[in-house]
């Protein structure tokens, strides 16, 4: 992804290997732009659950890496792996591609191997969201308004992004878009789209999340597109952050079409929405922001992360393979 | 209300008038409970403005005391009442209890009546929420638990509120409650609520806005009740905060009967919703948190203050003389 640092357009990942892993700290976004080294299993567990790296495959990555680092330091100890594989896969229980690609590791069998298997899955992630946006920008018409939650970019998969990939592939074919962003509460994940839609140039404006049905109702929106933390195959239900099955409620009240866009590893081929565990974080993400208390001494607060988007809702769902119903998922796996 | 003052509990109003006009200053709460006098239309006309005092029928009542406080202050004279009550009418478009009350007063004669008239419609709003609070608490069942938004209390109507009034008639009566409380964004109104709830003893929760369409799929929500800014009569939508038409779509499409309370100075015999003017307020209520910029140097906000929300979603509206249909309201008018 394009990014300016220290005045300069660079092209950045959100994470990469290069001898070491690196991520940028999207808990400093969007306000500074860091890069922090990661060097353990425990570093990387850390830094996923303090959501230093978030979004499903960008942690899918992390893991993978993570895993293979330790599997170094730790001379291929097989004790150490498995206690490393079960430490990173306990650090988010919604999004499945930390799971999936911990697991893929797992199955090889000298630390070395692990390393070139994480390297595949971080190329192999990168080349599905591009194709994802290849796929997904024909689905954009020109001058379309779209609607985003949450942040489904490069900083969630490494680069291109899941549901900003077709929004980047549009802008760059000369399209005019507009992108209406979700600001997401209450992790705020929208100041990390903005930010990549402002590194991009594409003209955008930050939204409350309560201001997207009004502006659907208005005729002001006619694309809506989110990425997932686990597509279910077997009921085309998906995960997503919390919020995402607002956005398909009101764009299906409003015949506005609402695509879901993810790599085949944000894929679960056994569970159905029933099995899905949804994560439930601090209730002080929403009694405070930015460290200061917003509510009453004494309040308490729910926070569920995710919720999940039965099919009927869902126009299409876009993986590097082409867009699916989400009723017709199966085929991919038959 | 009853509020904890000085270690105390005692009972208070969000405004009065005792020889001088009083609010408490909403801007503060719930860090702050803070008194503060105002003397003038104009400190009346900027407390509205900047949500010092905020709710449709609390700033209908400020309205009137700005205007009779003003009248007596310039000792009638014609021209200063005129200019006052254009810029009391002016501060907020889309309540409609601000220029019926501003104009209710207006057709006195005198200072001492105009002051009259303010008391009278004072008396009049917060007997109408007592009223609305005795109707609305039969349409709650025992062990329901309730999703509102935004602040529609004692604080936004003077005493009892709109929406919370059926709720604390509920609680008094022994029925087992649970609130879900949208926290609001833009503006975080949700604090309010809690802290109105947490003075009587109501157990809630505070949500994200994200969060209520997953508690309601979940089946842990089972009655929806808002107050609002303006009800058409005509049409039978009604407008009210940002927010309000996605809590009444989620409720529709979960099959959650979904409540408007309102009394009749927030009723407009006139409009129908393409009438209603939105209020479109400063990008920095998004951008900014607590004075602090959340989103990127060069991002953009679109924040309407209020939404419409149209009658095929609202499965009743409880006003002071009974709870009607929102198609049946020309029936109180005929």
């Amino acid at each position: 992804m394009r990014v300016l640092l220290k005045g300069k357009h660079k092209d950045v990942d959100g994470i990469w290997y290069d001898g070491e892993l690196n991520i940028i700290d999207q808990t400093l976004l969007p306000q500074k732009l860091y890069f922090r080294k990661l060097t353990t299993a425990k570093e990387v567990a850390e830094a996923i659950k303090s959501m230093r790296v978030r979004g499903a495959p960008a942690i899918g990555i992390a893991g993978a890496y993570g895993l293979a680092i330790e599997a170094k330091r730790k001379n291929g100890n097989k004790k150490a792996i498995l206690e490393a594989a079960k430490l990173l896969k306990g650090t988010r229980p919604t999004a499945v591609d930390l799971a999936n690609c911990v697991d893929e590791v797992m199955k090889e069998e000298t630390p070395s191997k692990m390393l070139d298997k994480a390297n595949e899955i971080f190329e192999r992630t990168i080349s599905a969201c591009k194709k994802i946006g290849e796929l997904g920008e024909k689905l954009i018409a020109p001058n379309s308004t779209i609607l985003t939650h949450c942040n489904a970019g490069a900083l969630a998969t490494g680069d291109w992004g899941t549901a900003l990939s077709p929004i980047r592939f549009a802008h760059r074919a000369g399209k005019s878009i507009f992108v209406y962003v979700d600001e997401t509460r209450p992790r705020l994940q929208g100041a990390l789209t903005s930010w990549e839609l402002l590194n991009e140039g594409i003209p955008h404006k930050v939204i409350a999340d309560n201001a997207r049905g009004y502006l659907m109702r208005k005729g002001e929106i006619n694309f809506a597109i989110v990425g997932a933390d686990r597509v279910c195959v077997r009921d085309g239900s998906i995960a997503n952050k919390i919020g995402t099955y607002e956005v398909a409620v009101l764009a299906k009240e409003n015949k506005i079409p609402f695509y879901v866009a993810a790599p085949l590893t944000t894929f679960d081929k056994i569970s159905t929405e029933k099995d899905v565990v949804i994560e439930q974080r601090s209730e002080r993400e929403v009694l405070e922001i930015m460290g200061k208390r917003i509510f009453p001494k004494g309040a308490h607060a729910f926070n569920p992360g995710f919720d999940i988007t039965p099919k009927e809702y869902i126009t299409g769902v876009i993986c590097e393979k082409g867009v699916f119903k989400p009723g017709e998922l199966g085929r991919l796996f038959a």
